[in-house]
């Protein structure tokens, strides 16, 4: 086999075999074939797509290519939730804690701020003392004894998509539903998960801006991780304007907080609840969305759920006391207020840039060595929807020096927009597909 | 500016600067910008394509990465004729003496055998002696002498071809009409030629095997030509069938005196002069092209193209006493004859086929380190649209030795096609396209 011919299969439209496909990732993952035949092939993967079959053999080749976690003597079942990432998003932090409440264990492997969009294990991290680069046997115990337990990757879990995600951040090969699907998807499979939901965000601040790409997107999940035995749902949700209240790394912890003592904001709780409901499903804890959702709803107001997130907490190294005191004071002394320009009503919070002011203010970051701060970020007192008269207080925004704020400043006034009349009401949740 | 984002552009349809190109082309020749992103362009570039202005742009970057031939102090009018390849094409050979005996100076550099297509320089080589290594300031005298002179590019010239076609040949993205366009213009017109015209084969022993691929590589020929400032003839012509009778390196230098001295086939006259005659008319030594031929045909008539190419052969070191000699014995002893499988019409006599048998036999190389030989190939007794009795020969076959014949023969077997009613006739120009 020649990997030139198999890039001319694939250019020329062919459906490569399992052979060639693996030909391929084995032959980069050992050097012996060189990149630059790797990226003409990724980039007529762009072009040509990959057929369910491929994608699915293409992921597992890419599982394949390192550990699989061990959860042997750890009861199940075990879900895992996997968002494509967004602005305000920390649905995890708050699911987790609900969905082992209700009697399923949560591996979840998390990934870091990248861009406008935000990651757990930044949030997590800025906790005083979270720990998140958990060895294999802590994240075992730690699941086993919470019922969650929450760890960055190690290098030797997917090497391959490792090195072929490095090489397409260079090629221009990063969106292609078959290469976003088996780089999600052979994480997932790796980290034990039996049953998955996935949130496919959708709009401006999410990875696919309109909807029919997120819908490749979510369908090429589905179907794949289907053909690969699990229990699959799929939510198309929208990411138009940041969810919640609140955005920034400890901000967002404070948030999760906020939702786990029955206080969350509506957009967030709507979200969380609902894909904590479909992994109940799967995993064959209830027989409907709608009976699931009671059973988290009856988690957080008993504060079950709140017991485990802290119970984690501390389990991971973090100071419950600390991250109490810190609640609603962990605030750069740099902020200013942002005030609405005239009066009527908010129609848009663009979640773009509000996510990439956040990387200048220190939430996010542009490239992987950039330091984020705890202590920077938005808290949004009015959003989408609400009346405001000229001069209110939209948000107040912190950063991590003056200059952070100036850089910032005209991307948060430009997401704002301010009109005569009230926008239509929000449709949070797009669409759903299942594979159960 | 970043590689990545010029990718990126070119995948999603865009139209590259200048300085976008120049930046990909300088990048890769000083080697700044790594293989893997100019493949993954590369790739893009045949998906998406090229406009005219960004090929031309393409084609004189490419061309200014080395060295343009000095032609000063030798009088003009410059022309060349370029072959997209094919079998038994021995065109280059012919026209360049009887164009220069029009009148005209033909600097022409060539290339060698590769894959199922013969090369000019091998068969020139194929006569004892002949040097196709000339220095420049030789090439240039020699010019200036004969009209005509003939030798293979030095590295000094459009490096950056030589380096991206290495990169393209294990990429697949070999085939795309804007990277040919500039492959082959900006090497024609780093040699020096002020009129240029393009044979673009079509058919089966051709680069591009359909009509509609064929016409696409001749507007774009033309086009990015013109865009240059030369004057332009693009001619679609038939390699469905080898031209002319005689297939091989020495075989096709015979053939070539044949047509010199008045005795040419006259599927390889007909080629042979309508390609000289746009020369002529490219040049302004004639009005049309019928007045051209006649120019043209005197030139072989009164024997000036023979004593030019005799001249030429002299001049470039090779033996005419030996040439002389081994016209018509110059054969290897291993050797059989294919006869008609059954009686009636020869319909079909494959160029891609007997090219391929080709490189068993030692006519051309799979790889540019394989040897190629003087002494074997095709002497056709019978082509397409011939009537023949079962049993009638219809070619001598010569091998480098007999496990070559072995390994050919099924091919040729497989390329000659007889029926029982004659074939339509043979149309061998089917399109021509000009900018003058």
């Amino acid at each position: 086999m020649r990997a030139v011919d198999v890039i001319m299969k694939k250019r020329d439209g062919g459906e490569l075999s399992r052979e060639e496909i693996a030909f391929m990732i084995s032959g980069y993952v050992d050097g012996g074939i060189p990149e630059y035949q790797v990226s003409a092939w990724l980039m007529s993967v762009f072009f040509q797509g990959m057929t369910s079959r491929e994608t699915a053999d293409l992921t597992e080749l890419m599982l394949r290519s390192g550990d699989v976690m061990d959860l042997s003597g750890v009861p199940g079942p075990f879900v895992d939730k996997h968002s494509t990432g967004g602005v305000g998003d920390k649905v995890s932090l708050i699911l987790a804690p609900i969905a082992a409440a209700c009697g399923v264990k949560v591996p979840m492997m998390s990934g870091r701020a990248l861009g406008h969009t935000g990651g757990t294990l930044d949030k997590l991290e800025s906790i005083p003392g979270y720990r998140t680069n958990l060895s294999p046997a802590e994240f075992r115990d730690f699941l086993r004894a919470d019922g969650f337990a929450m760890t960055g990757q190690t290098a030797r879990v997917v090497p391959a998509d490792k090195k072929l995600y490095a090489l397409r951040d260079v090629t221009a090969t990063v969106e292609s539903v078959p290469l976003i699907t088996a780089s999600i998807l052979s994480k997932k499979v790796a980290e034990g998960a039996e049953s998955l939901v996935f949130d496919i965000k959708c709009g401006s601040g999410a990875f696919m801006k309109s909807f029919p790409d997120a819908r490749r997107l979510a369908e090429s999940l589905v179907n794949t991780g289907k053909a690969m035995g699990k229990r699959i749902v799929g939510v198309i949700s929208d990411m138009s304007e940041p969810l919640g209240r609140k955005v920034g790394n400890f901000f967002e912890v404070e948030e999760s907080i906020d939702c786990l003592s029955g206080k969350g904001p509506q957009d967030l709780m709507e979200i969380t609840y609902r894909l904590a409901a479909w992994l109940l499903v799967a995993a064959g804890k209830a027989r409907d969305p709608d009976e699931a959702r009671r059973l988290c709803e009856a988690a957080v107001t008993d504060g079950r759920a709140m017991d485990l997130f802290r119970r984690n907490v501390r389990t991971q190294g973090g100071d419950l006391a600390r991250m109490d005191r810190l609640y609603g004071h962990h605030r750069s002394s740099h902020s200013f207020e942002l005030r609405a320009p005239a009066s009527g009503f908010i129609t848009g919070l663009d979640a773009y840039g509000i996510g990439l002011a956040g990387v200048y203010l220190g939430v996010g970051r542009n490239t992987t060595a950039d330091p984020v701060y705890p202590d920077v970020g938005f808290v949004f007192e009015r959003k989408t929807g609400d009346a405001v008269a000229s001069g209110d207080l939209v948000a107040r925004v912190y950063g991590k020096d003056e200059a952070s704020l100036a850089a910032a400043r005209p991307l948060i006034e430009g997401a704002l927009k301010v009109g005569p009349s009230a926008p239509p009401p929000r449709k949070l949740i797009l669409e759903e597909l299942t594979a159960l």
